[in-house]
């Protein structure tokens, strides 16, 4: 039987409806494996035990009634500190909970506590390890929630991504993560760094778990992914512009997960993007960080000495770009989502690389986002399922892409391709 | 000779600049000004004269260097409180200055003071009077800003939009109101409500005023619409989705401006939208407010008795809408922005009502945003310009739209039109 801190949310929302489990019990067993391996995995950015089971004794009933979920720490809670990754905000504690927060805990979920996150989800790491290996990074910037997901701290948590933030630490820490179509989850409360960009998604350890939070929190039905498909999908097979940085052990995967596709009855047929995407690719660093630049104006003009010197380097950088190249940019990515729409059509979804292969060895780099921008810029739905590992045992993931919307299909295909891995 | 609280910040800046005017004078006329009328206006929801007049006597050179510039109180400022119009938030003293604000006091402005908002920018009111008839309302959300600009309180005012919140204040006010392409200027630090819908934008005494702070703060330039225009403009002449709502004065209103256009050589054509504007302003309640009960889920959950009737009641309304309702209303967005551009291929902008009418008698409603709320939903730039006044001696506004980046070019055209009626 799976240990209670292992359960998946769908599994623990049962337990505790059948009346096997209570929200208590639940909360202990993840603060027992939390007391066990923290100290070694360092996921959270803050954790009150005693405010955790005060919140899982009072915890309410709902799709998500008693379900210990995890909140990086980029986004607010009223009752914890919000210490967005940096010095400049030490101690701050927000009077409000961030609307996906309020949104979570309207559902029944206990907010356990507050993760890791890089300086303001950017670059600089936070001290997180990744669980699998602790000389290997977790990812980032929602270090802390893939972590912890991993670790079996809590069964869910939120993410964000601007480049690869969800689907890049999930991948490497082996757990499910889904960053929604654009603009599903209201970002009011978050850390907002790029707007044309950040996007809240949730990590879990099942397909099916981020749809029970998906729906929960939006009242949207995000479907049941752990479901029968009524018939096999048609996939695109993308390595996309970044292709060229793709590891052996990510080019073997592709192999492998388009094989296995096929032979659960999929057909996979391999699609070069329109030049579009590469444009769009390529203006994405200059999005992004004009963008930060704009959000964290105030922390840059008074208290850039508490800047780590690379995101320092990156505002500096930002501030002196010409701004033809923002708004050049965000044209880059409309034009982008137009070609495609056109591109996915006949398709079901995208199958593509989650990372360019296993979490890097070391805590000071959280890897590289190249398989992740398209898909962050492009708004679409994307989830990376876990897929076996590499050459150094380490997690991969594959991703699975839909379109704008279709967040329900998305999830359901992603189910259908981890299923059809076996 | 202009007082000096009624300089616009272009004439102001030139004594400025000349050595004719120091910040610290400007600033104290302003305060004069204030102390004369701000008792019977009360545009302001926070304002500390001392601190006022250390920022002035501190104040740097820059494109906006010494320039009084005012805060709506749903953003968040450093060093003053930010209560967004709430009693939930009373008190509440952000860390940081949103993004908007740093960028302005990068670029030289002088925060004087917050503005009055109505309820979270929606629309339970504050206690702002229009400066021009005490008895009316200075319109809203952007009360303060709107009535402040007109009393001679200071030069220029950040206002948001999420219906009609800037442009129609500014109308009944008199002044020039600027909601700029959606996303132009960042929302990092503001208290956004609907994120598909809000934005943030200017409110001044000259539309040359507004393209000097929109330039100063976004480095994008915005142009000089003082300066004179090549060529006239061919203008499509819009009542819209809403035009039974048009008052008589309204309605001789827009006669008069398309005649002073034509005879200043403008081509006026009259254009009726296609029908998916009108459909996507029936979406329109739907997706603000259910957008709204995301946003401050926290406050409705949590401090639901300090809301007022009115927002409590609409927040209630909105969470027992069927979610369809926000996802089909986010498409009926994308489909009339479409058709927008389609439609208005041909054209240099569009001349369009502000308002209903003049400013409704009374403080306890800031009037109907018929006429702003397409506009805001199709993201695309839009000025009023004041045009007149009406039977009761209020003031009119024209409005001049245009299309989403083209920022400039929408207000050389608005600084056109009102330089056509002279």
């Amino acid at each position: 039987m799976t240990d209670i801190p292992d359960l998946t949310a769908t599994e623990a929302r049962a337990a505790i409806a059948a009346g096997r489990l209570s929200p208590a019990a639940l909360m202990e067993a993840c603060l027992d494996r939390v007391a066990a391996r923290e100290p070694e995995v360092r996921a959270f950015a803050w954790l009150d035990p005693a405010l955790a089971r005060r919140a899982a004794a009072a915890a309410k009933d709902g799709p998500l009634g008693g379900i210990p979920f995890a909140v990086k720490d980029v986004i607010d809670t009223a009752d914890q500190p919000s210490q967005y990754g940096s010095p400049i905000w030490a101690g701050h504690r927000p009077r409000s909970d961030a609307a996906c927060v309020a949104a979570a805990r309207r559902a029944g979920a206990v907010i356990i506590g507050k993760t890791v996150t890089t300086e303001f989800a950017t670059r600089h790491p936070g001290p997180t390890a990744n669980p699998r290996n602790l000389k290997h990074t977790p990812g980032g910037s929602s270090s802390g929630s893939a972590a912890g997901v991993a670790a079996g701290f809590f069964p869910l948590a939120f993410g964000t991504q601007t480049a690869g933030s969800i689907v890049r630490p999930a991948a490497y820490c082996g757990v499910v993560g889904f960053k929604p179509s654009y603009g599903t989850l209201h970002r009011a409360g978050m850390k907002v760094m790029s707007e044309s960009l950040d996007t809240i998604g949730v990590m879990a350890r099942s397909v099916a778990d981020c749809a029970l939070a998906m729906s929960a929190m939006t009242g949207i039905d995000h479907g049941n992914p752990a479901a029968k498909a009524p018939r096999a999908p048609r996939l695109a097979l993308v390595m996309g512009p970044t292709a060229d940085q793709a590891a052996p052990e990510t080019l073997a995967l592709m192999e492998r997960v388009a094989e296995a596709c096929r032979r659960a009855g999929a057909e996979v047929v391999p699609l070069d993007l329109p030049a579009a995407c590469a444009a769009a690719v390529d203006a994405h660093p200059h999005v992004m960080n004009m963008e930060s630049a704009e959000a964290i104006g105030w922390e840059v003009d008074h208290a850039g000495a508490q800047l780590s010197p690379v995101l320092a380097e990156r505002m500096g950088w930002a501030r002196t770009q010409p701004v033809a190249k923002l708004v050049e940019g965000r044209i880059a990515f409309a034009a982008a989502r137009a070609a495609y729409a056109d591109a996915l059509a006949g398709f079901d979804a995208v199958l593509t690389p989650s990372a360019p292969g296993e979490a890097p060895e070391g805590l000071a780099w959280t890897g590289d986002p190249a398989f992740n921008t398209l898909w962050t810029l492009l708004h679409v739905p994307c989830a990376t399922v876990p897929a076996g590992t590499g050459p150094r045992g380490l997690p991969l993931g594959v991703q699975v892409a839909g379109r704008i919307g279709e967040d329900a299909a998305t999830l359901a295909w992603a189910g259908w391709v981890q299923s059809a891995l076996g």
